[in-house]
């Protein structure tokens, strides 16, 4: 495989992972962390589920990585995730020193790689990202346009039951 | 007591947990979180302890706090930190809305709402922040600053064992 099926392949695995979210009712946002080619992580968004704000899915997968690894330092890893990070999760990247992130869609609401800041590229913090977007987009972005159509429509009917 | 010495009140307790850090060798911040003039959540920076980079004292605040409320949204609530958050930090006061960030001494390097960025302040996210800085902020300040002379004398005396 090339550089681009290698990143399709493992951005399949997130999307797989964004599936599941949805699965639960949760919006339908995949991470995964592939460390010298292995997949050491592999999370979803479950926010609702756990009722804990910080349970994106990239938090989760950095979290799952550093155990697997034993350090706080995810050096040689990559993370694949289907929407562009937020703040947060960009700030995570950042603390735990991932070189390389793939992403699908961007976020024009939230996204701060691209979109309204571009948090991984800036040489006053103590370290900085190779960022690759637009990896499988149309699929990831998809996914959430989906899952938010659904969620109008049974409140639609919800509504209309309550007539 | 009025609100600045309720402000010192909390920071005090705050740097109470900055305190704990130091004494595992950790790098000195603590946050407390308060509801409703109750606390229900502090923590400190956990980093080296738990090799895990996400264990930032906001972060494991807010989980904490999310825990206490059964809920991911933390209305009615205000944090307390040492130091200015950074944008992981930031970023995840975001995602719990918090509404009031009070905050010590200013971090020059990684500083997210005052400093480098005003994450906490920018109309485009779905969330914005009441920000208070200054408390107690000589007091936070140098917690860390005697914290990393200790440690450069630390790496001095074993350097001179060592030659």
């Amino acid at each position: 495989m090339n550089g681009m099926e290698i990143d399709q392949f493992y951005m399949g695995l997130a999307i797989e992972e964004a599936q599941k979210a949805a699965a639960k009712g949760e919006v339908p946002i995949g991470a995964v962390i592939v460390h010298q080619d292995q997949v050491i992580a592999r999370a979803h968004n479950l926010r609702e589920t756990t009722q804990n704000a910080v349970t994106h899915a990239e938090l989760l997968a950095i979290q799952e990585a550093c155990r697997h690894l034993g350090n706080w330092r995810l050096e040689d890893t990559k993370i694949y995730v289907t929407l562009e990070p937020c703040p947060m999760c960009a700030g995570a990247i950042l603390q735990s020193r991932i070189p390389h992130v793939i992403y699908g869609a961007r976020d024009a609401k939230a996204g701060s790689v691209d979109s309204l800041y571009r948090l991984l590229n800036d040489e006053r913090f103590n370290h900085q990202c190779q960022v690759t977007e637009n990896v499988l987009a149309d699929e990831c972005g998809q996914l959430l346009t989906q899952f938010f159509r659904n969620l109008r429509e049974i409140k639609k009917q919800k509504r209309k039951t309550h007539l």
